[in-house]
C-alpha cells in the first residue's frame, strides 16, 4: 500500500467528511498496520447525565464501532499494492457493520477518550475486530467486538 | 405506579434533560407497560456518509441502548405502587448498560426512525431487553439485545 | 429446490452423521422455508447439575448454534433450482459460525427442548439467524443470534 | 480464602460431578486468582464433521461458558476469608449465565484444547468474564465474553 503519510492524511480527511464523526468530535490519531487509534475529547453534549458527566452508552458504542470499521477496511487494503486513496475512501464509506457487542466495564469519565481496534479474524469478505476504550488516565471503560462486511 | 400521564410527562422531561438524547433528537413517544417507543427524525448530522444519507451505526446503537435502558427502568418500577417521579428520574440517570449486541439488518435510511423495546428477562437487579429499529416505511433496520443493571 | 421430502430426509441423515449432534440427541423435525425446528429430549448427561436437572448452558448454546447454522444453509440453497442433495450436504458440513450471542432467559428444565431458527439478514456470503429455545410446556428458555458464513 | 490446594481439589471434584463437563471431558487445570485454565482432549464425538475432525461450535461455546462461569464464582469468593468448600460448591452449582458472545476465529482442530478465563467487570451480583480458546499448538480458536449472575 502507499506510504503511511498519504494514508493517514486521507483517513483524517475522510473522518472530517463524516457528519456523525464530526458531531462526536472524533479525531483519527494513528494507524500502524496492527492497530488504529481514535481520540475524542470530553464534551458535555455527549453525556447521558450532565451532572455526572459520564459518556452516554451510545457514544461509547459509536466510537468503538468507528474504530472497528476503520481497522477492518485498513486491513482489507493493507496488502494491496498502491491502493488509490479513492478506493480507500470508497471502502470506508461502504464498510458495513454486521453486528457488534459492547461490554461496559466502568463509567465513562475523563478528559479524553482513546479508542483502539485490531483485527482478530481476517477474511476476504468479513473481518472481526476487537476494540477497546480507555480514558486519558488509562482507565479501561469498555471493550467491543464488531463483525464487518468489507467488500 | 402512578397514572400514565404523569409518568409519560416525567419521561419526556427527563429525556429533554439528557444532553446526548437531545443531540440525537430522541423523542419519547409511548409506554404501555409492555413496550416503550422512541422516535428520531432523520438528520444529516447523524449520517456516516452525507451522500448516502444512511444512519451512522453508532446512532443506531445509541437509540437502541436508550430504548432498552428506559424499558428496563420502567419495568423495575412498574410494580411499585406510587413510585415517586423523583425515584424514576434517579433510576433513569443511574441505569447502567452491562452489555449490548446490535445486529444491523438493513441500511438506516428513512425520514423518521422508530425504536421499540420490551423486557425478555426480568430480575431484581438485572433486566435484559430486546430492541428493534424500524423506519417510517416499516423497514426493519436493526435489532439489539441489552443487559441492564437496574439497581 | 427439490421436493421437501427429499430435503427433509437428507437433513435427517446428515444430522445422524454429525457426531456431536448425535451425542446431544438432536433430532431434525421440520423445515418450511421460513423456519427450522430441532428437538432434543432431556437427558441427565446434558445437565450441569444432576440434582437440579437443568441444561448446561453449553447445551443450550449448542442446539441454538445448530439450528441457526442449518437455517442459514437452507436459506442459501432455497432459491437454487434443483440443488443436489450432495451440495446441501457439503454446505452443511462447511457452514461456519462467525459469532453467536445467547441470552439465557429461564432455567433449562423440561422433558423435550424445541429449538427454532429463522433468517433475519440474508446475503450471498453471510446470513444472520435468530434462534429460540422453548421446552415442551412452552417456557421460553433462551434466545440467540448467530452470524454464519455460508459460502 | 482457604489454601489453594484445597480449592483446586474441590473444583476438580465439583467438575467431576457435573454430567455435561464429564461428557465433554473437561479437566480443571489451574486457578491463580487472576485466571482459570481448563483443558479438553480432542475426541471424535465432539466434532461436527468426523472427516474434518473440527470441534462443533457448540463444544467451543460450552468450554468457554464453563471457564467463564467458574472464574466468575472464584472471583466472588476470592476476598471472603475462609470460604467453606461447601459454599464454593453451592455457588458453582447456582452460577447462571445471563448472556454470552462467542467469536469463532479459526477451525477448532488440535489434540488438546485449552480454555482460559479472567474477569473484566466485577460486581457483587454480576461479573463479566473474557474467555479464550487455544489448541496445544497455540492456535487461537475462539474468544468469548460472558455475563454471569453470581449471587
Amino acid at each position: 500500500m502507499q506510504q503511511t503519510d498519504t494514508i493517514n492524511e486521507a483517513i483524517t480527511q475522510i473522518f472530517r467528511d463524516m457528519p456523525f464523526n464530526q458531531l462526536l468530535g472524533l479525531v483519527f490519531v494513528r494507524y500502524d498496520n496492527e492497530q488504529v487509534e481514535i481520540h475524542m475529547p470530553a464534551n458535555q453534549q455527549l453525556t447521558g447525565n450532565p451532572m455526572l458527566g459520564i459518556l452516554h452508552g451510545g457514544v461509547t458504542a459509536s466510537i468503538l464501532d468507528t474504530a472497528g470499521g476503520l481497522m477492518a477496511v485498513l486491513e482489507a487494503v493493507r496488502h494491496m499494492p498502491d491502493v488509490a486513496i479513492d478506493e480507500l475512501r470508497q471502502r470506508l464509506r461502504k464498510v458495513g457493520t454486521i453486528d457488534m457487542r459492547v461490554d461496559y466495564l466502568r463509567p465513562g469519565s475523563g478528559d479524553t477518550f482513546i479508542a483502539t481496534a485490531h483485527v482478530i479474524r481476517k477474511g476476504s469478505r468479513v473481518a472481526v475486530c476487537r476494540m477497546e476504550l480507555h480514558n486519558d488516565q488509562g482507565t479501561h471503560i469498555a471493550v467491543g467486538t464488531g463483525t464487518y462486511m468489507i467488500s
